[in-house]
């Protein structure tokens, strides 16, 4: 294996397959990145348990040769240290493999050698039936994982709950996610010869948002124990997540006993504000009070002190007197993936779960029970 | 005590103050800032056992009002919920003292209420004669602690090895610090009617070199047990660390086996890509070795590889074969602090001291120990 490479375009793409291996990897073999040459580009895999990364260098990227592959080949080599050293060589490099267990890497008048393990040894890939595939615009898929991946479960004890439920209709996807004391939906168009529901790690997902390039297509492909998220040059699979998902949807009523709207940003300023002092408790109790056309948040730490605001409500129907205390920092949570101006929030009681909803955007939905403060 | 004031200034002071106070603290009114209204400005002190913030915020800042005092007074209030809070408070704020034990502070819509201690209960201030003046210029000292601060002992066993040596003669000022390996020595200019030398521990001069602002005439005062900085609305109160510096000037020899001069910055880089194969062991062994014209820097491990590279050496004088092996981190710590283009480095064998120095700025000075490699 020999060939010389644009030391930019390298570097990112090891920094890219890098994010899901651990230096701490209980099989030595998984702190490396595989490296194959092929006779037009180089393949560079890593991955965990969990989460498995390929990326491919193409010999030529935008109109410019990058790669040049003199001979063909495989290895394995530290991941943390091949990224760091990459980072740190100044211009482009050529990478030598000797005697099948050490790569040279040489840059001006750099020499750097890296013990490596035979290619051979890495796990090999899942074998996927590529058929089942959903085509999918990169923004929207990254835009619904974020507007609900934040809500899953942070405990092990139902394992389901620490995914993201992807459910897959023939025009539809929609994306669920919950801890049992809150619940994120997003639904999204799409075209689809799979149907079903899916769970996906939230870790997996989180890399999805991170690697895949806005404004451009990707396809999801399904099998019986993976998802994997696939563009031209990048492919991630992701291990699925075993076990009936709860149907959580029927608890977003659309009766309410009020309903009011708010302006989003400040909503959201209000209760950052409030939280400060509801931050050490548990749970960041903040009251939200209605009092006919204004809207109280108010939180309070016997120890520290309290803080109280009034702000204005936009739209108010139903029942003018509510009084309810939620944990702040989930409603932060939904606030912050909402775009839109205004926010619309349903009461149905202080023991009752609240329903947030943007003005003017019926695809994203966040339900949040109450703190049961007694 | 109540005061209307401009919300930036304000959290900008608060966060100043704080930069010393812990939340830790043993005594619970040092994790607060003591705030008194005087009829014309605001006072705000935040310590610990060894350094201690005095900010003053007057009326009137460039020209334009920021401060309105409509009753003195004075409290003490939790650091950490006072700088929170008042970063997130949209507009002025009007604060106001009530009953001595709680503080409200109003924004808008906004109420906060804090709890305080008396101002009383706040340890006093050092009674200080502050005749012993040196008026220095803040960039001056600024760069002179940079340059040498890095160089303390971060342990304990000998006190006043963790502190900066500050040695005042009429005309010049020297900073030394050392932790036994490496020596740091910077000179400057002053104007000075104090002599003697005194050990500051390094946390304080840290706070010096973010507190003060750059291009501004400041005062130093110097007491047995204190040294003070101070600027016009801002002081910082050091106590000064007790027992005997050593002398390390003599360890400066101006003869040497072997001079030469390279690089600065491809040094830094090189040494910086060679400690990624040295970082295993507890010292960055990083060997370097002059072979007629050409500098080789290289470390190994054998575990994960190796890394070699050369550098052009500008001027050679002496001896043409040298070989030491040195702890990268200090050699990069020392180039970091130098502007100037080329350094000159005189080496005197393999178990000697390497002599580190700009060329063309005599006032910075740079002593590394080998390390005994076997």
């Amino acid at each position: 294996m020999e060939f010389t490479i644009n030391n930019n375009y390298f570097s990112k793409a090891i920094t890219e397959v890098s994010h899901v291996v651990s230096s701490k990897a209980t099989l030595p073999i998984l702190t490396g990145i595989k490296m194959e040459a092929k006779p037009d580009c180089i393949i560079l895999t890593g991955s965990n348990s969990d989460i498995l990364i390929q990326r491919t260098i193409p010999q030529i990227i935008d109109g410019v040769q990058v790669l040049e592959v003199h001979s063909i080949g495989s290895i394995v080599v530290s991941a943390i240290y091949l990224r760091e050293i990459i980072k740190k060589l100044p211009r482009d490099i050529k990478l030598t493999l000797s005697d099948n267990h050490y790569i040279t890497i040489q840059s001006e008048d750099i020499m750097t050698r890296l013990n490596g393990i035979r290619a051979e040894e890495y796990p090999h890939l899942p074998m996927i039936n590529q058929t089942n595939r959903i085509r999918i615009y990169s923004d929207k898929l990254i835009d619904a994982i974020k507007k609900t991946v934040f809500a899953v479960s942070r405990s092990e004890t139902k394992p389901v709950l620490t995914g993201v439920n992807l459910s897959f209709k023939q025009d539809e996807l929609i994306c669920m996610a919950t801890n049992s004391h809150r619940f994120a939906l997003c639904k999204l168009g799409i075209e689809s010869n799979v149907t079903g529901s899916f769970t996906v790690p939230s870790a997996a997902l989180q890399e999805v948002t991170k690697l895949f390039h806005a404004n451009s297509m990707m396809n999801i492909i399904v099998s019986e124990d993976y998802m994997l998220f696939k563009s031209d040059n990048l492919t991630l699979y992701s291990r699925l997540i075993k076990g009936h998902y709860p149907d959580m949807t029927a608890l977003i009523t659309q009766s309410s006993k009020t309903n009011i709207t708010v302006d989003t940003k400040q909503l959201l300023q209000g209760i950052d504000r409030a939280c400060l002092f509801a931050s050490e408790r548990k749970n960041n109790t903040v009251q939200l009070t209605i009092n006919h056309s204004q809207l109280k948040i108010s939180s309070k730490s016997t120890e520290v002190g309290k803080i109280e605001e009034t702000q204005k409500i936009g739209q108010l129907s139903g029942e003018q007197q509510v009084n309810v205390t939620l944990d702040g920092s989930y409603v932060i949570d939904a606030l912050k993936e909402m775009k839109e101006d205004e926010v619309s929030i349903r009461f149905n009681g202080s023991m009752r779960p609240v329903i947030l909803e943007p003005v003017g955007n019926t695809s994203q939905i966040h339900l949040i029970s109450p703190v049961r403060t007694h």
